[in-house]
């Protein structure tokens, strides 16, 4: 089709808002809006299929400004109560317990309260977020001209980055550089699977498309090269990516450190390349480039797009227009050249308003068409029909959690991660949705159910887009990004392994899964030096501190088979908390005190003595050594002993006081017993027996012993504790504090 | 050159010695070895110089065997003293407080048992660590047989994985997958750095090669694609990589996750390559290569070499002996297939040690060589020849500390950021070894002095190799890895800048600083809330607890001018020890209590008041906030208050307990104050006040005023906690403990 003064009307529109925004602001990234905005005017208006008014719908197409934000559902904004622990799911197992029920919900309010606070946070890098904002306000999404004139403010709705939960028409939260081509790639992954599992003849369900755009910074980082890896592998025919070639980044030229082959780079990855020569103004060009992408169905395609940043400023093309506001004449001039009153801030020409308007009607339109499609697929496969809709709302079918594996203390030893592929094993049939995978080390992490279909290309002839197992190969960082998009598609759940060691390599990754909020599992094994032979490299000391400080993250380090399944129930119930489960290597006994209903409190008692003179507090595998020492101090010290499990802190502190001070109560010395730093445990113990130093290569129990974690190990720094506490009056409990945190 | 019936023989040696040591481990890696042998034996026997007698000479060539270890000097062996914090140099601050020097030799002791335990930790991953642990055998390095026969026994020298400071010929450690190609690409920087400084005409002083083998599991790892597109870009001809195509990792057949072309990847990085298609048996075609390989100046070269893993056993080409040790059966078929008596194991025949014996001889010629070149260099070029034969010993210029900034209380306030400037400024000129850089983020950074030449290829016309200055690009993960390597290397001290919140992206590598000892400095940036607009996802949180829970590593966080360059002082003479140094983008202004020599012991009293009710104890842009929450609490709550800074627990806990005591004395509360995660801060304070969530966007002094970091905040809770504790008898400091750490 042919282009006219309208489009470049448009296209000026969104480069003056851009502008306009930042000045206001004295702050922001102008550039890549002024750069981007003809590529952006063309995909929204002739290609994108989407319904401001219903941002939920999801056949939608999706948009991924990657170091930037991703169109998506306004619900997120009524999603909040999803966003916190699943606390009426901790109470359905507690129906006798009413004066419980009463405690949760006001825990549930300071919990609402903590995630409420959150979407603040739900940011992104701010390269073009005001292209973002300015394309939300043109299409129709409820974001005002007021709200572009607070750019950058304390609480106003267009943050220094787009914030899914609080910004409207913002998809999820991407962020760091190279993170948003990551969460394309699994948006990706979750159409293509969506599409193979619900699809049927004369029911093309599902069949959006992801789009993404990209720049130098992003094809630099080591994620991205990862995901675009395996998104070849993958044969992503859906995926559409639109790289900004505009050879600035922060340190000016990317002569000076990226001289590389792009594109060549993207077609060793199995990518579909063309190159847009005219970025700026090849309207045409850029249509036709992405119409072709759209024909290749079975690789992923890149549009290479050479533009100007801050195209139309005096400084166009220089680093002097990336990150900071454009100056009074610079913008005048820039106004007068594309036409607008010099005077005047904040324009939209009228028949740009009815040009957006219009194509977001056709996207109303579109939805109504497939809502009728949708229910005349439910008159024909109605099981398939009700599954779906019941995915999106996020819920789990009815009882699924009695299909949860209990333990009797007089079952056999196993390792946790063994036990994580039993909860894997009994449940993958009741929760469609659970898509498991790993990076690189299925049969270490146990993260394959026996039965389980490879999700491959079906000409790989090793498995197909229904297939619900992810082979990520060793690509730990670009695995976690990846699952925060398939989360975000919103219908799948997605969990994934490795080491717990190098969830490490995906900190980036998954410090955005809980601030975008996504029901992402990490199945993290072989979780502390308990791996034995193989060593510090791969034996965890700082990895659990790390994340126990990550706000809106559940750790999970679980002690037996009922803490396994418990750990599971809340990291699937919780639709808006992500979580990592640390598991054992080595086998752990079933503890006698341990069931489901308590583990999910995140802390209860293992073992009562209420004439103990201290409480032992642990997690996992040296909750069982623990038990062992209580024997040892009362035959070796004369000193009774109580154990408190604490498999989840962060869940243990969303329970009431009175119930924690219960575990861990006043009047008697408590000593946090775990074999990894003990940053952090003096907020549930008076003493810390743990391990600040690097691990050792060896048979597991030798490493043990080597560090006294044994229970005369235990037992002779319990009794030291008990010692140098007895004359302290009062003897508080640490759960005690002088006031509240701020959260 | 022609290979014979000896050549086999050697390499068929190497393969029986890794199958005997993983089978008597009953653990390991022998598929790795079995198929890397013929190639290990034509690059060592053919191509590398070095000297097993003395691994330090600086010009051998360097090998590693990513995600696995590097051969190198022994001499970390005999470093153990220089492993720890530089307590020496504290003193020398203190020359007139001789009561301190003692102290601090026993804390010295107990510091040095500290890092006496983390070569244990210098550990990597185990992929055919045989293979190094058979060549450093064979070729005469002080590992013996036995050490062979105790392979993976807890305190032997051959750990699971080979460990730098415990096994001679072990050059630095490398471990988790994708680092050791990238910290062979810092070794090969490092290399031409030192050649163009150090070389003149006739005097060809540093001109030793960088060879790394690495596989699929390593090409696959996103941190491998950064440095193998920089090494690119820095057309690093002194750099050649094996690529060990045997088609398997841990899930099996790589075809399941990785099909992209590898060789097109790294030609469209600039990379040389070739293609060795029998890599099993080709010795020629393999020597061929790597003469051609050493031709391309101008490039660096990767040789595709496609082998078959586990060569000789019944499972050869299978993941079964990837990380199994073979079965009794398979073993005798393999060694009567190559000739050995199936009955005997550990067997190395004579003429084998003959022939590599020999090449180890020549090594020591060479060197013997190259040490009369040095000398002649030092008639010529004394100046030169000085600086070089100083650096190697890790020992600074004397009196370069004395070109450190200070500052008084009336200096007008400045971001910490660019008070690290200032002292990267200052001392440039006396330190020459001191290499700085960015990931793309130099102007936020502040890393660069006014003076510097970017480290870059001549052709290109923006430095050249003598150059100090690092554009790493948008890679935070490989430049944290080629810093690690570019330390190892021995004639360089690298420092690099991102923001705070994005060394988590480079967490892995961050790691093996601490692992391996080397000391890199981390110039980290936007440290806080406090960088304002920017948001959430570019504000730490949880970052300095990951960290400060890590061994062996120095979390500085500077309050002011005097503790910026306190940190410098420790980090640069720390030999051992990585360092993170977390900077304000804010200005603060200068304390009055701060001084260089206070500051280096990691904290002291920066406010004293000895009727004190409580002690603030602070870090960075808080500890001024502090001080005027004193006067607050003072006129408003009528409490006296008395303030500690912490720039570097780390340090602070190396200090005598009586020093420690007097800055958080008993008898008081004590609360601390950091604008980020209270994880940990319960060590060293009765109450915490900090921000347990996600930031805010907006104009920093907003946000800081949002979460109540203001004299008001600050002294509300602090009047709770002198309330909360008045009635507790006897109130200890929480500097006392019940028992000591392992450490």
């Amino acid at each position: 089709m042919t282009y006219g003064k309208i489009d470049e009307l448009a296209i000026n529109t969104i480069r003056t808002l851009a502008v306009d925004a930042t000045f206001a602001a004295n702050s922001g990234h102008p550039g890549a809006p002024m750069g981007m905005a003809p590529v952006a005017h063309v995909l929204f208006n002739k290609f994108m299929t989407f319904n401001p008014k219903n941002p939920d719908w999801p056949n939608r197409d999706r948009f991924v400004l990657s170091n930037c934000a991703l169109m998506r559902a306004a619900s997120c904004r009524a999603g909040e109560s999803e966003m916190k622990l699943n606390l009426r799911g901790v109470m359905s197992w507690m129906k006798p317990c009413f004066s419980q029920l009463l405690r949760f919900s006001c825990v549930n309010f300071i919990i609402a309260g903590l995630f409420l606070t959150i979407p603040r946070s739900s940011a992104v890098n701010g390269h073009g977020c005001m292209l973002q904002y300015a394309l939300l306000h043109l299409f129709g999404y409820a974001l005002s001209m007021d709200d572009l004139k607070h750019f950058r403010q304390v609480d106003s709705i267009t943050p220094g980055h787009p914030e899914a939960h609080d910004t409207p028409g913002i998809e999820v939260t991407t962020g760091p550089l190279g993170q948003g081509l990551s969460n394309a790639v699994g948006l990706a992954v979750a159409q293509a699977h969506t599409a193979a599992y619900f699809n049927k003849p004369g029911f093309d369900l599902i069949n959006n498309y992801t789009y993404c755009f990209f720049g130098d910074g992003c094809a630099m980082e080591g994620i991205a090269s990862e995901a675009a890896s395996i998104a070849g592998h993958l044969q992503l025919g859906n995926l559409i990516a639109i790289y900004d070639d505009n050879h600035i980044s922060i340190d000016g030229d990317i002569k000076c450190a990226f001289t590389e082959d792009v594109m060549a780079r993207f077609e060793a990855y199995g990518w579909h390349t063309q190159w847009v020569q005219h970025g700026d103004t090849d309207l045409k060009g850029i249509e036709e480039a992405i119409a072709k992408a759209k024909e290749v169905k079975d690789k992923p395609s890149v549009i290479k797009l050479t533009t100007t940043i801050g195209f139309g400023s005096l400084l166009q093309g220089t680093g002097g227009v990336h990150g900071n506001a454009l100056k009074a004449d610079d913008i005048k001039q820039l106004k007068v050249k594309f036409g607008f009153d010099p005077e005047k801030t904040f324009v939209v020409p009228q028949e740009v308003y009815d040009l957006y308007h219009k194509h977001a009607a056709e996207g109303a339109a579109a939805e109504q068409e497939w809502n009728q499609l949708f229910e005349k697929y439910g008159s024909e496969y109605k099981e398939l029909h009700d599954d779906f809709a019941r995915r999106v709302t996020k819920a789990l079918p009815e009882g699924w959690q009695n299909k949860l594996p209990t333990y009797k203390p007089t079952d056999p030893a196993v390792a946790t991660r063994k036990l994580s592929e039993s909860v894997l094993e009994a449940i993958y049939e009741v929760i469609p949705e659970l898509v498991s995978g790993s990076a690189d080390l299925t049969s270490s992490n146990n993260t394959r159910w026996k039965k389980a279909v490879d999700f491959q290309p079906p000409n790989l002839g090793i498995g197909n887009y229904a297939g619900r197992y992810m082979r990520y190969g060793v690509r730990e960082h670009a695995m976690a990004a990846m699952m925060n998009g398939m989360s975000a598609y919103g219908t799948i759940i997605p969990a994934g392994g490795t080491f717990l060691n190098f969830v490490s390599y995906a900190a980036g990754a998954v410090r955005l899964s809980s601030l975008s909020h996504q029901r992402v599992i990490y199945v993290a094994t072989h979780d502390s030096i308990g791996l034995g032979e193989d060593g510090p490299t791969h034996q965890p000391i700082e990895t659990l501190a790390h994340f126990r400080a990550l706000p809106n993250m559940m750790v999970w380090r679980p002690a037996d088979g009922n803490e396994t399944s418990a750990a599971y129930y809340m990291a699937l119930t919780s639709k808006g908390t992500p979580s990592i489960l640390a598991l054992t290597r080595q086998n752990l006994p079933h503890l006698e005190g341990s069931t489901i209903e308590k583990a999910i409190k995140g802390g209860y008692v293992a073992l009562e003595d209420k004439e103990a003179n201290i409480t032992l507090v642990s997690t996992g595998s040296e909750v069982s050594l623990c038990l062992e020492a209580v024997k040892t101090l009362k035959e070796k010290y004369n000193i009774k002993a109580r154990v408190a499990s604490l498999p989840c802190v962060e869940v243990f502190d969303a329970q009431s006081k009175e119930y924690r001070l219960s575990v861990i109560p006043d009047g008697i010395a408590s000593m946090s017993v775990e074999v990894m730093s003990t940053l952090g445990w003096e907020k549930y113990s008076h003493e810390q027996f743990g391990l600040n130093r690097f691990g050792a290569s060896g048979p597991y129990k030798d490493v043990y012993k080597k560090f006294e974690f044994t229970p005369e190990g235990i037992a002779k720094r319990a009794a030291a504790t008990v010692e140098f506490y007895k004359d302290v009056k009062p003897l508080r409990s640490p759960i005690n504090r002088a006031f509240l945190q701020l959260i």
